[in-house]
């Protein structure tokens, strides 16, 4: 069985293996994968050769643009898929392509060994082994070299004639020193590397798992009506940290447009006092790059960053790519925005929807490279001032390429920079935005209210396909959207969802009040009243009917538990009642194992029974074991199906670590 | 919004439009799909732009290796998926791709048109519109010209302090002539054009339609051990007519060799009598272009053949690339065998099986060329005599390359040539083998025999990515496997196997014998016993206890019923008993519904409650309606739910017609 020559056409090759079904793989290898550095990159294909041909395979990986490929060996794991990893050590890009090959020295072996098993003779066999190690040591130097041709000699001299000779003949061709010669010094015969080389984006953790806090930082002073500061901001960090938050999200902390500033409660003309919305950005005082002069200096804002730092937590900022009229922007590149058939600038609107304070850049003009320059350089100048999170306003709006380019070129030279995408539009359209580069998502969380709803969302976003580029992000509430559900169902709907978000998604966040279980809306719509957006709000922090308890507890919980800083390890459980979503997050060596039951309903009491199958719990048989609610330290006898009641006035949620078994 | 100048480099474009999820795609693109020349073929893709942008589309189409692409536009279908169709009009090969560009015009219409509805001032908005329509009528000539610039006129001549101006002017905007000459004359900012181009496979009806039957030539004679002949076969074709096959597959007609030759059972010495395997193929009277002395001439052939094709039927020979140590290539191309050290060559064996009557080709060998063209030839000369159809023997251990290159090279001169994979072999390599050419393949449905077994593989087989290139031919038995279930479960297992067989695939084959419920096997395998591959033997094809009228009664119910001749359009009711599969197979048009129930207990009555949801039945909603067992003639009324019995010592199976709805 020899090699097609190297010098054949390789359209005219006498190809063996078919390398199929590649993970991960983004669109065909047209967006790269995502990966979590520290951790290996799992990559897996079905490699598919003819007859009873084995194969050999490896995993080539490099840096990307790295000078020299390195390998891994990949082992099969039944049904014609193999995988290999290989470990991504730093933050940054990776390629890696498969390369398989028939093993000939294998297939002989496989071969031989059946033949032996049967009694049969091997004669013929050895001899055609002896060649084949022959050809292999021709030229093989070193100890490899010499381990061939002692093993060729040793079968040359073998006896056929002589009791268990087969198994003689055996023993010297799967010697261990000897295979290892062989796939040292084995041509890869019939070779195939599927192209296109496939991409994977190391990111840090944070880009996974973290519990955010938003919060307007005007709004943090004490004194009603008193534009808050950067020193407001740290001062709230010491409580923010004891609540167990990771990244503390600020809305935009520019200068604000006096221009069609909007007054309290979205008002067309503005009062003299109304601070406007922050996401006007731009005024004499500067633009994306500058500070608004009432919360402080970007010394303070510097000093802000580095508080939270030594508290473990980061500072993320707003990033809200379109001008108020006032941004210097306006004057210098009036070409950058769309402009009127009578020259004046369009603002942004959607009818009936005006928002007369925003104008929107057009990234069809031409010159547009400009354009992207001017975002790349905003983006570099927050990440040259230790800021490495950004949560990007609509980005559905702005083209995909732009977005694309641009995470590329921040993360190249900050590769711990992480993008979330406030993106909520058509499901396509918010994976197209992950694919192209954000690191996290919002979601759809704040619209899913069954247990039916959660099942089918989770089991879409906990997808291996998905989740191999998706990261989801739950926010509870946003300065946006205040959800239904939290509207009518009280302080019981603000605790159980907390609780959801915390526990479903790796990734959280709440919006500042949520803790308060702030739920006035506008009414009809989702919209807070008197929004936050158009004024400053000073808050009692610790004000009756709080839910600070149970956050800091879910926070808690949520470090002390590594099941809980994965997405894919979800599992749902069968319940009797469709008021009761229980689920299972475990790690992988279900070392830490969390069975979490939550009532839907936020006013009345609910039970039903729940079936956890073995296999949630060990990997052996399973009788009974112990659980520990976490959320209150009571401890309860489990099996396999279990009795759950929970009051939402007293608890909305077990939060269950299986903590003994017996089997 | 100007478009980006076409002379950006293309690594640089502001692009727009991400297509994605393109159907059909066989391993993205790396294989062609399969399709049914005469019929449309549906191409679907998610089209991704940013923002409010509308976009357009069209697929692109030729014939492969045609000189002009012809353009279909797509439709959207919601959710950012868009369709098309282009005719397959022909036999053979066809390339398709996308291209995706932003409608400007529309864009700009579908603001106005919101604006106008919210009675917004639009002065503005229709200026945008008189200069994007202004450079659409540069240039432009003939009736779309004039038709551009009378919309230019009529706009600029608009009355924007009028009464209902808005909707005079959105009228004039939005009048179908102009749309048609603007998507005629605007160029396609933008324009996304997807790679690879994609390829899909016209072939005839008869790749995804047929039942199938398949005989030993010398075993159609009316005299025990007397050789049958290619007229003893042609005097079966009425028979075979009236029972309603389309496809009659010969065993080997080759002539076969002595040496080595398998007695009867499979025995190591042939008595002088025993005829041999007729898969041993080769001896002094020829190789595969010779046909076996004593079953007549290749004129005896043809007459054959036309013979079938006058009743509407067609001959299928079985092409098994391997040589019986007579055939003459042995002699003259000894080096296309696998050889021992000491020159012998191997015969085929899988230890400890050993079959000597059969050398395997060395494909590896160097040159590999001429025993590719070898076998074209081989096929070539069938197809020459008019046979169309192959089944090919074992084509797993072969390389796919070659079969590859084989099947194309054969269609390309015959492109209504077919065929059917004999593999029984890992899943994934089965599927391989329909990617890279076969137009159809045997399946497990052998060894599928419980209701979930049959539920989950004929999921698999009817998913539309699946069936997008793999079309199974359900085989109740073949020479080689006579299934545990029919050796036990007797003539019931026989009826109601011939019922799932012909109604759950389109293709679906008998293997002579089983009409008369032949049972017999060598004990504890799934081997005949005394089996036709290594003798001759004469039936009474009237023999009591046959099942001849249930067969021919199922195959004129599979041509009249055009539902029975699709792959996916089947779906499994609920039942609420475990022995009673229920299915529901209907034409896209709703015109020709089945629902067919199958009791799998071979021995006893069951019984069940089936349920119908109203889509099966109707668009609308549904009540009562009447179905009639195609089987019997019998009518019932039907509904939602209903009650079935079926006894198989009386019937094995429901074949019921939807005849009569009422709503």
């Amino acid at each position: 069985m020899a090699a097609p020559a190297p010098t054949h056409d390789k359209g005219e090759m006498n190809e063996h293996i078919l390398i199929e079904a590649i993970t991960p793989s983004v669109e065909e290898g047209r967006h790269p994968a995502r990966a979590i550095a520290g951790r290996p990159c799992v990559v897996e294909a079905d490699l598919l050769a003819p007859g009873q041909n084995l194969v050999q395979a490896v995993v080539r990986w490099r840096r990307k643009g790295g000078r020299r490929w390195q390998e891994v060996p990949a082992a099969p794991l039944g049904n014609d898929r193999w995988r290999a990893q290989f470990p991504l050590a730093e933050l940054g890009r990776y390629e890696f392509a498969l390369e398989a090959w028939l093993d000939l020295y294998g297939t002989w072996l496989a071969d031989l060994r059946k033949r032996v098993e049967v009694n049969e003779p091997i004669a013929s066999e050895v001899l055609e082994g002896v060649a084949l190690l022959s050809s292999l040591a021709e030229g093989a130097k070193g100890a490899s070299g010499k381990t061939l041709r002692n093993a060729v000699a040793a079968l040359q001299a073998w006896d056929s004639a002589a009791a268990e000779g087969g198994r003689t003949a055996l023993a010297i061709a799967e010697e261990e020193r000897l295979l290892a010669a062989v796939s040292e010094v084995a041509p890869r015969t019939g070779a195939t590397i599927p192209e296109p080389v496939l991409e994977v984006i190391a990111e840090r953790p944070r880009a996974l798992y973290g519990a955010w806090y938003e919060l307007f930082p005007r709004s943090q002073g004490t004194v009603p009506d008193r534009h808050g500061t950067f020193a407001d901001v740290e001062r709230r960090l010491p409580d923010l940290h004891a609540l167990g938050f990771d990244v503390i999200y600020l809305a935009p902390i520019h200068p604000i447009g006096k221009t069609a500033r909007k007054g309290r409660d979205n008002a067309l003309v503005a009062g003299p006092d109304d601070p406007g919305s922050p996401w006007a950005i731009g005024s004499e005082h500067g633009g994306h790059m500058a500070i608004e002069p009432q919360l402080g200096t970007l010394e303070d804002f510097r000093r802000l960053v580095r508080a939270a730092a030594a508290l473990g937590m980061e500072v993320a900022l707003d990033l809200a790519v379109h001008c108020s009229p006032d941004h210097p922007w306006v004057r210098e590149h009036p070409d950058w925005f769309y402009r009127r058939p009578d020259g004046t600038i369009k603002c942004a609107e959607n009818p009936p929807y005006k928002y007369q304070d925003v104008y929107p850049l057009n990234f069809d003009v031409q010159p547009w490279r400009p354009i992207w320059n001017a975002w790349l350089e905003v983006v570099l100048f927050w990440l040259a001032q230790g800021v490495k999170i950004f949560r990007v306003d609509n980005p559905h709006t702005k083209p995909f390429a732009f977005w694309n380019w641009l995470i590329e070129n921040a993360q190249l030279k900050h590769p711990d920079a992480i993008f979330l995408a406030e993106a909520f539009t058509r499901p396509k359209i918010m994976k197209a935005l992950s694919k192209v580069g954000f690191s996290q998502s919002y979601t759809y969380f704040l619209w899913r209210n069954s247990k039916a709803e959660f099942i089918a969302y989770l089991t879409e976003l906990t997808s291996p396909a998905l989740a191999s580029y998706f990261r989801p992000n739950f926010f509870t509430s946003t300065p946006d959207v205040l959800p239904t559900g939290l509207q009518q169902g009280g302080r019981g709907a603000f605790a159980l969802r907390l609780v959801l978000a915390a526990t479903l998604s790796p990734s959280y966040g709440i919006y500042s009040g949520y803790e308060l279980c702030e739920n006035e809306a506008v009414p009809g719509t989702e919209e807070y009243g008197d929004s936050e957006k158009f004024r400053i709000k000073v808050r009692d922090w610790q004000a009756p009917g709080n839910i600070r308890d149970l956050i800091g507890r879910v926070n808690a919980i949520r470090r002390e538990n590594p099941a809980l800083q994965e997405l894919t390890n979800l599992r749902f459980l069968k319940t009797d009642n469709e008021q009761m979503l229980v689920y299972a997050k475990s790690d992988a060596a279900r070392s830490n194992v969390l069975l979490i039951a939550v009532n839907l309903d936020p006013h009345n009491a609910q039970s039903c029974h729940v079936q956890v199958p073995p296999d949630v719990i060990a990997d052996g048989p399973v009788g009974s074991y112990e659980v520990q609610d976490l959320l209150t330290g009571a401890s309860y006898p489990w099996g396999a199906t279990n009795y759950v009641r929970l009051d939402p006035q007293v608890q909305p949620a077990h939060i269950l670590r299986v903590e003994r078994r017996s089997s």
